[in-house]
C-alpha cells in the first residue's frame, strides 16, 4: 500500500515537472527529466506526426518545437501506477490546445525511460459515439421531414457526383473500411473506391483454405468488435461477409467495381484530380486528401523466369490461386516458403496433389499456438480481456514500446518458443528446411515490421514439410521453366502441372508510382520498414515505419495499411490528422521523415 | 466499511442457511428465511419454468418440489451487497445439478423480501463463446478437409430438406432471430421460416417515419450489441438492415419467402408436422419443438364497421400503411390513439395532409425524453453503462422485481413525469384528449405487460394534438363508413380520402388457432397479461406473463416475443429449456400455468 502510494506520487511528480517545463520559457528543459536511454513516442498529440525521438537532445528539440503549439496541460495519472523489475509504469491523460490525450509513462530510477503521448480526440469535433451519438429521429415534427433512409439514399446519390468527398480512399479492404468508419464518426465526407464488386471480395477471392493467422482478439475492427462467438481464426469468407456487413452498418460510402486509373495533385487548388472508372463509366473525383489503402499485399511480385511463356501447365501468382480442387493427383510446384506458400502447399496436399515447395532462403517458423500463448496472449487473448485489457488498452500498451526497444522485449519470448517447439524445429531442419528467427533472433513481429515477409505462422503445414509429405527443395530457386517441368538452380528438374508464385508483394509506394507518377513515388520514398539495417530493411534508422499513417513528402497523400491490429489502431490517428485539416486547425508537422530510399 | 462487511456477512449467512435448508430432509423449511411479504422468482433454474411464487406457503411448496432435482449448491455472494432504504441487495452465483446460475437477493429485517434465481448455462452444454468459441480453422492438416464456406453451404442445403431441425421458429423478426442465435451457440439445429423475403422486411415494410420508441441501450440483440455510434432511436430501415446482417453474421438458417400453412402435433412420434410453402414449393418439416415468434403484432385487429365496403377512398390497417407521401392536401382519418396512430398522424401532417385522430378511449401519454430520463435511465442509458450496468446486468436487475411489486416501484416515477410534463398534459386535456396513467397510475410498462396497448411514447405528435394541428375527436368511434366520409358515434360526419385503422393486434394464441387448431389455441389459452384484473387483463393473478417463453399446455409448443429487451432477455431462458430437452435432461416443470382464459 505504501509502495503503491509512492509509485503514484512519483508518477504525479514526474508529470507535474514535465508539464511545468513544457509550459515554461524553455520547453526543451523538459528533457532533463528523461534518462540517459530514453524515448518519446508521439502519435499526433504534439507533433502532428507519428514520431519517436531518442535521447535527451532529440527530446529537447521536439519539446522546444512542439510545446508552444500543443500547449499541453492537465497531465493526470489514470488508475494506479505499477512497479515491476525496477520500472514504474503508469497511464495518464492530458489536454492539448485542441484535444484530449492519453499516454503511458515508464520511469527507471526516477527518470523517464519511455514516454508515449497520443491524441485521443479533438475537443470541438468529437466522434459521434456514446453520449454524442446521433438521436436517429428528430423529436418534434417538421413539414417535409426526410427519413433516415431518404437521407442516406440522397447522400449516396450525391457523393462523388454532385458533391465531392473531402477524402478519397483507394482500396476497400479492411484498412480502407476501418479508416472510413473512423472518418464517418468525425463527419469527414469520405468515399472508398475498390476494384472488386463487393466489400470483402479481396478476401473471398483468395485461396479457399485461407483463415486469418492472427487470433480474433487481435483482429477487431473499430467500434464494432467481433461478437463473443466469433472463431479464433476467422475463415476468409466469413471475414469477407463481416466486412461487407460492416460497410453497410457503418453507412460507409463505398463504390465497388471502381478502378482508380490515375491521380494528379493540383497544388494551386490544393486538391487531387482522380480519374476512376465506375461500372464502365469514367468519372473525375476531386478530393483534398488521397489515402492509398491498397494494402501491403498490393502489387504482386512476379519473378521473371526464363521459359515461363513456354509452360503448358498452369502458372499463377498466389493472389490468383483459386485453391486445390482441380489438382488432385497432379504435380504442383510452389515457389516461396512464407505464409501463403505453406497454406497453398498444405491445401494442395490435402486435396491429393503431389506438391513441392521451393525454399529460396531461410524462413522463420512459429507455431500459431505458441505465438498465441507466449507472444500475443498477455495483450490479446480471452484471458487478457478478462483481466481488463481490451484491445484498445492492448493497442496502446503495445504502441508504448519504442521500436528500438522492441527486439529486446520480443527476443526472450521467441527463445521460449524455440525451446518449447524444439522438436518441430529439429525435424524441420532434418528435412532440409532452412530456419531462422530473424536477423537478431527477435522473431516474427520484428520481421513483419522490418520487411513484411520471411515467416510462416504454422497452422499445420510444417508437420507435412517435416514428414516429407510436402516435398521440399531448399536453398535453390527456379532457374528455368520448361513446358512440363521446372529446372532448379542446382540443375535438377521437377515435373510440374501447376506452378504457384508465392513470392509476395511489392512496396506500397509502387502504388503511388502506378496511380500517380514515378516522380511522386520517388519523392515520398519507400513505405514500411524501420531502417533496421537488416535484410530488406536498409538503414539509416527511422524510429517509425516509413510513410505509414502520417504526413508524407507529397501534400495530401497518405498511406494506410498493415494487419488488422495496425489498421484498427493507426486509423484512429490518421483520421484525426485528416479531420484537423478538414476543419482548418493549425497542424505544424514536427520531424517530417527524410527520404533515404526512393523505392 | 464496517457496514459493508455486515451487509456482506448477512447475505452470506442467508445464502448459507437457504442452501442448507434446500439440501436437507425438509427443503420446504427454506421458507422460514423469507419474510411475511416475500417472493421467489425463478427463471428455469429450479422450476424448469418461468415462475413467481408469493408468500411462505407457496415458497415452501416450490422448494419442496424442486430442491431434490435442482440440487442447488455453492451459493456465493458476487461483489458487494448494497444497502438502501432498509433493503440489502446482493448478486450471487450458485450451481445446480445440471448448470450454473445467478441470482439477486433482497433482504428486509434479515429475511428475504425478493429472491430471483436464474439458470445461466448448462454445465455439459456450454454456449460456444469466449473461452469455448470455435477455433474457425482446424489446425493440422487432413485430406478432403472442407472449408468454413463449404460446410456452411452444405448445412444450409441440408437443413429442412435431408435433415430436420430440432426446433422450428415461425416468424423471423427480432424475436425469432435472437432466439435462433442463442440456439446456434448451444448447437441446437434450428430453422426460422418467415413470410417476408429478407430478414428485417417486417420493419422495412412499416410506415416510413417509424423509429424505435425505446432507446438503443434497451434494444441490443444477444451477443452482438449495437456499436457506440448507433443512434438513440433506431430508424426502421436501419433496424431492418441490422437484423439482416445479424442473421448472416450469426450464421442462422433462415428461410425467407416461406409461409407456414399448417402445423399438427404427432403425440406418438413426439414431433410436429409443419406444412410450409417456400418460394411456391410445398414442403413438410418435422421439428420436435415449435416456437411461435410471430409477434405481439401478429394478427391485425380489423374492426367490422358498416359501410366499409362502400368507401371510395383508401382504407387500410396501420400494418399496411406505406406512409404519408400520397396524401398531401387530402383528408385523412386515423382510428386509434396509441403509438402507431400518433406516428401516422404526425407523418401525414408533416406531409401536408389534413388529419383527424379518432380517440375511442383514454390513452397514456409519456414524453420519450421523460421516459428515458426518469424510468429507463437508471438501468438503460449511457450513464448506466458508464456506471458498470450493461444491458445484461440491467436485464437481471429488472427481472428481479416481482410483477406484484412492480406497480409500487413504477408509480413514483410516473408521478414525477406527471409533474414534470404537467404543461403538456394540461394542454392535451384542453384539446379534448382523454388521458390516463394506467389503472393504478403505474404508467407505461405495466400497461404494456398487462395489455400490450393503451399508450403513446411521445416523440412530437402530442404537441400537434394539443395545438389542434392534428384534429381530434375523442370519446367516439367510427359508427359507419360512407363513400367519401365517416359518421362518428356522436352522429357527426368527417370527410375522408384515407382511413387508417390503427387498431392494434390480437393475442398471440390467435396464431396457434390459425396455424394449428382452435382446440390447441383454447388448450394453451390467452398469451401475455399478468391477470391484474385491470382493463383487457382479466384475473385471476398469474404472477408471470401468460404462456411466454415457458412450457405451455401443448407439448412442444412455445411462444416467444415481446419488445427487444424482453426478446433478448427471455430468449436466453427459452433457449436453455429447448437445449435441455434436446439432450434429454430431466426437466420436471413446476407450476405449469392454469388456463383461465381460452382466448
Amino acid at each position: 500500500m505504501v509502495e503503491q502510494t509512492d509509485a503514484n506520487g512519483q508518477v504525479r511528480n514526474w508529470l507535474h515537472t514535465f508539464e511545468r517545463a513544457l509550459a515554461g520559457a524553455d520547453p526543451g528543459s523538459a528533457a532533463t527529466v528523461f534518462g540517459d536511454e530514453s524515448y518519446w513516442r508521439d502519435l499526433v498529440a504534439f507533433t502532428w506526426n507519428i514520431k519517436t525521438v531518442e535521447g535527451r537532445a532529440a527530446i529537447a528539440e521536439m519539446a522546444t518545437a512542439t510545446a508552444p503549439v500543443a500547449r499541453a496541460s492537465d497531465f493526470a495519472l489514470e488508475g494506479d501506477a505499477s512497479v515491476a523489475d525496477g520500472v514504474t509504469e503508469a497511464w495518464f491523460s492530458f489536454q492539448t490546445a485542441v484535444g484530449t490525450g492519453r499516454g503511458i509513462l515508464r520511469l527507471r530510477d526516477g527518470r523517464c525511460w519511455t514516454l508515449l503521448t497520443t491524441l485521443s480526440g479533438l475537443r470541438d469535433h468529437p466522434e459521434r459515439i456514446g453520449h454524442a451519438r446521433p438521436k436517429g429521429v428528430e423529436h418534434g415534427v417538421a413539414r417535409d421531414r426526410r427519413t433516415w433512409l431518404e437521407n442516406r439514399e440522397a447522400e449516396q446519390r450525391a457523393l462523388g457526383v454532385t458533391t465531392q468527398p473531402y477524402c478519397l480512399i483507394v482500396g476497400g479492404g479492411q484498412g480502407g473500411i476501418g479508416l472510413a468508419a473512423r472518418l464517418r464518426q468525425l463527419d469527414v465526407p469520405t468515399l472508398i473506391v475498390e476494384k472488386n464488386a463487393r466489400p470483402g471480395d479481396s478476401w473471398r477471392k483468395r485461396y479457399k483454405s485461407l483463415c486469418l493467422h492472427d487470433p480474433v482478439w487481435y483482429d477487431h475492427m473499430p467500434y464494432l468488435p467481433f461478437p463473443d462467438n466469433w472463431p479464433v481464426f476467422t475463415p476468409k469468407d466469413k471475414l469477407g461477409d463481416w466486412l461487407e456487413m460492416y460497410t453497410s452498418v457503418m453507412e460507409l460510402d463505398y463504390w465497388g467495381s471502381t478502378e482508380c486509373r490515375h491521380a494528379r495533385y493540383d497544388a494551386d487548388a490544393g486538391e487531387w484530380e482522380v480519374h476512376v472508372t465506375r461500372d464502365g463509366e469514367d468519372l473525375v473525383l476531386r478530393p483534398r486528401q488521397l489515402v492509398l489503402a491498397t494494402g501491403m499485399s498490393g502489387v504482386p511480385n512476379i519473378p521473371d523466369i526464363p521459359g515461363a511463356e513456354s509452360f503448358e501447365g498452369e502458372l499463377h501468382h498466389s493472389s490468383q490461386h483459386p485453391g486445390p480442387d482441380a489438382w488432385a493427383g497432379k504435380r504442383c510446384v510452389v515457389l516461396g516458403s512464407n505464409n501463403s506458400a505453406h497454406d497453398i502447399c498444405a491445401a494442395l496436399w490435402e486435396a491429393g496433389a503431389e506438391v513441392t515447395m521451393i525454399q529460396r532462403s531461410s524462413t522463420h517458423i512459429v507455431r500459431s499456438e505458441s505465438l498465441m500463448d507466449v507472444v500475443l496472449g498477455p495483450l490479446y487473448s480471452e484471458d487478457a480481456v478478462r483481466n481488463g485489457i481490451d484491445h484498445d488498452a492492448a493497442d496502446l500498451l503495445f504502441a508504448s514500446i519504442p521500436y528500438r526497444v522492441l527486439p529486446t522485449v520480443q527476443k526472450p519470448a521467441f527463445d521460449t518458443i524455440r525451446a518449447r517447439d524444439a522438436d518441430l524445429y529439429r525435424r524441420l531442419a532434418a528435412a532440409g528446411f532452412l530456419l531462422d528467427f530473424g536477423a537478431d533472433d527477435s522473431g516474427l513481429f520484428l520481421k513483419y515490421l522490418r520487411r513484411g515477409s520471411g515467416y510462416y505462422i504454422d497452422v499445420g503445414a510444417s508437420e507435412l514439410v517435416a514428414s516429407g509429405a510436402i516435398g521440399l527443395r531448399s536453398g535453390v530457386t527456379i532457374a528455368r521453366i520448361n513446358p512440363r517441368s521446372v529446372t532448379l538452380s542446382d540443375g535438377s528438374e521437377l515435373p510440374a502441372d501447376l506452378i504457384v508464385y508465392a513470392t509476395g508483394y511489392g512496396s506500397m509506394n509502387g502504388w503511388a508510382a502506378k496511380l500517380i507518377s514515378q516522380d511522386v513515388a520517388d519523392r515520398v520514398g519507400k513505405c514500411w520498414g524501420l531502417g533496421s539495417d537488416t535484410p530488406k530493411d536498409p538503414g539509416p534508422w527511422e524510429g517509425e515505419l516509413r510513410n505509414m499513417w502520417k504526413p508524407t513528402r507529397q501534400p495530401g497523400l497518405w498511406f494506410h495499411g498493415g494487419n488488422l491490429h495496425q489498421s484498427r489502431h493507426y486509423s484512429r490517428f490518421l483520421a484525426l490528422q485528416l479531420k484537423a485539416r478538414q476543419v482548418g486547425l493549425d497542424t505544424p508537422v514536427h520531424g517530417l521523415q527524410e527520404v533515404h530510399h526512393p523505392c
